[in-house]
């Protein structure tokens, strides 16, 4: 810890600089594509205007916390990528941080990797889901003195759902469709392309998610049935993106938001992703993003005035 | 990705590595430090052995999913000290993949910062639990088309306590009040170390912990004063120490926990800790938590042979 922190409410420091993720007002563009790890941000980072295209230099800020924000321009537009880590709480501060850094309607298009529940998506497929809905551990199931009499035949809740942006989700997977099809025609075991399912976020990525794990006491060999006799048009899981859209929807100014997962579990054949499919799959993926991120309509974009984007004269 | 991984259920890479912590069989020992950032991970292994007093170099991993091991020994006792970043998710991979990864009791101490819910503990306090419990966003509360109408009027939901272990917790109360009584007598603003309460484990940082944003729909202004009427001894707040007492309380095979944090935010005054007194506090409680580690008696601790703590010849 270096710098001085002010509050202990919303903390910041002397600069306005949010505490976890680092970045202050003009770090962050409207239109944000987040992942999860650095690696693939900096990989999609490398599609982004050079210096000499935008007029200014790429910003790059990596928090202690370990948020790396990356803003540049694409075709000319400002966009940020920011690589958030795992789990939905690294997803809350995400989106509540950077709501806090920003003015305006946000675009916000999640690239993460799921496992797959449905047939259709094998490992190299990637899925696009018109909404999300949650899986929780019941904590207080497993406390000797649960708090919760009534939910002590619940080992797990479930939550209703939570839906994405629909017109950012059309363009989303329009761009991604466009981008795969020809890689698809090649014969590699990429595709397909599976939307208007519904995705399921996990607050782990074992226990949550219907992994067994001998070594503790879970009581998950129902999960997956359950959230697909409540669920069946269940497609993904993971556990970020439905954190994202629910955040997107208790918003009080406009978060617009939209997802896709590269398939990386097989979770009905037992299969994972091999690391030659991932690196003809993510680069194509990556720059579907960003292109849907770009056309996106904003109305009440920032003014470029003092953000890193500005250009120099 | 780099590596084939095998397995949707629990995946490995060839060599047995565990997919987001990435260590195997014999990179972790049976006694871990664990905190949040990478940085303090670092700053603590500074006192570990040095390869001419182990016999051995420190190993150190940082996986591509964030996770820092750093495995060394500390006075000639083999330990690790692993930095797995923030939330409740990160510490579910980190305990599963360790436990799968070693043989043997684990012992684990966590040392993290905290919010104060109790004027006993200023910034620049610290606080050692009994025993966590957690606090979770209830998602359905906030869906349009709820699952579970019972919950209707609980926005955020609560567990039952899982205590810590009581010998280690009062190993590492007497090593950190006595790490700290010569400093305290200095005059500075470090202390006093406050035990024997409860810690409340929010899946946030912001909402479950009572932090209120406009920006969003929380419902969440009466979460503290919710949880101090259930648990009036509720010391301290954050987001991943209940969690390993809870997972160490579900574990099969003997994983024996205790926690200690720093506090950062003052939630009573308001207050946040400056940096020169993180200066001096941490590398005192660091120290602590490695004399606590190393005094815990543990009958089956692995044998160094193959591992990487085995003393070259």
């Amino acid at each position: 810890m270096k710098e001085t922190i002010v509050g202990a409410n919303f903390p910041r420091d002397a600069e306005g600089r949010v505490y976890h993720i680092g970045v202050k007002q003009g770090d962050v563009a409207n239109r944000i594509l987040t992942v999860g790890d650095h690696v693939r941000a900096k990989r999609i980072a490398q599609l982004l205007d050079s210096e000499e295209e935008a007029g200014h230099p790429v910003f790059e800020k990596l928090s202690q916390r370990g948020f790396l924000t990356i803003t540049g321009r694409y075709k000319g537009v400002p966009v940020s990528i920011i690589a958030i880590g795992m789990g939905n709480s690294m997803m809350d501060f995400f989106v509540r941080e950077t709501r806090a850094s920003t003015e305006g309607t946000l675009a916000i298009v999640r690239f993460g990797s799921c496992g797959s529940l449905s047939h259709q998506a094998p490992a190299g497929a990637v899925i696009i889901p018109k909404a999300g809905f949650c899986i929780r551990r019941n904590l207080d199931y497993f406390s000797k003195e649960p708090l919760y009499p009534e939910l002590k035949d619940k080992p797990y809740l479930f939550s209703g759902t939570f839906p994405a942006d629909e017109e950012m989700t059309q363009l989303l997977s329009k761009q991604i469709k466009d981008a795969l099809a020809p890689i698809e025609k090649d014969g590699l075991l990429v595709g397909p392309v599976l939307s208007d399912g519904l995705n399921a976020d996990g607050c782990s990525f074992y226990a949550s998610q219907g992994r067994t794990d001998s070594n503790f006491w879970d009581d998950n060999e129902g999960v997956l049935q359950e959230i697909l006799s409540i669920y069946p048009e269940t497609h993904s899981i993971e556990m970020e993106t439905s954190m994202l859209f629910h955040l997107a929807n208790c918003a009080s100014k406009p978060i617009r938001a939209a997802g896709c997962m590269q398939v990386f579990a097989d979770r009905i054949a037992n299969n994972f992703i091999r690391p030659e499919i991932v690196a003809v799959l993510e680069p194509a993926v990556g720059r579907a993003c960003l292109e849907a991120l770009i056309k996106v309509q904003i109305e009440d974009e920032m003014d470029p005035v003092g953000t890193v984007w500005e250009p120099k004269k």
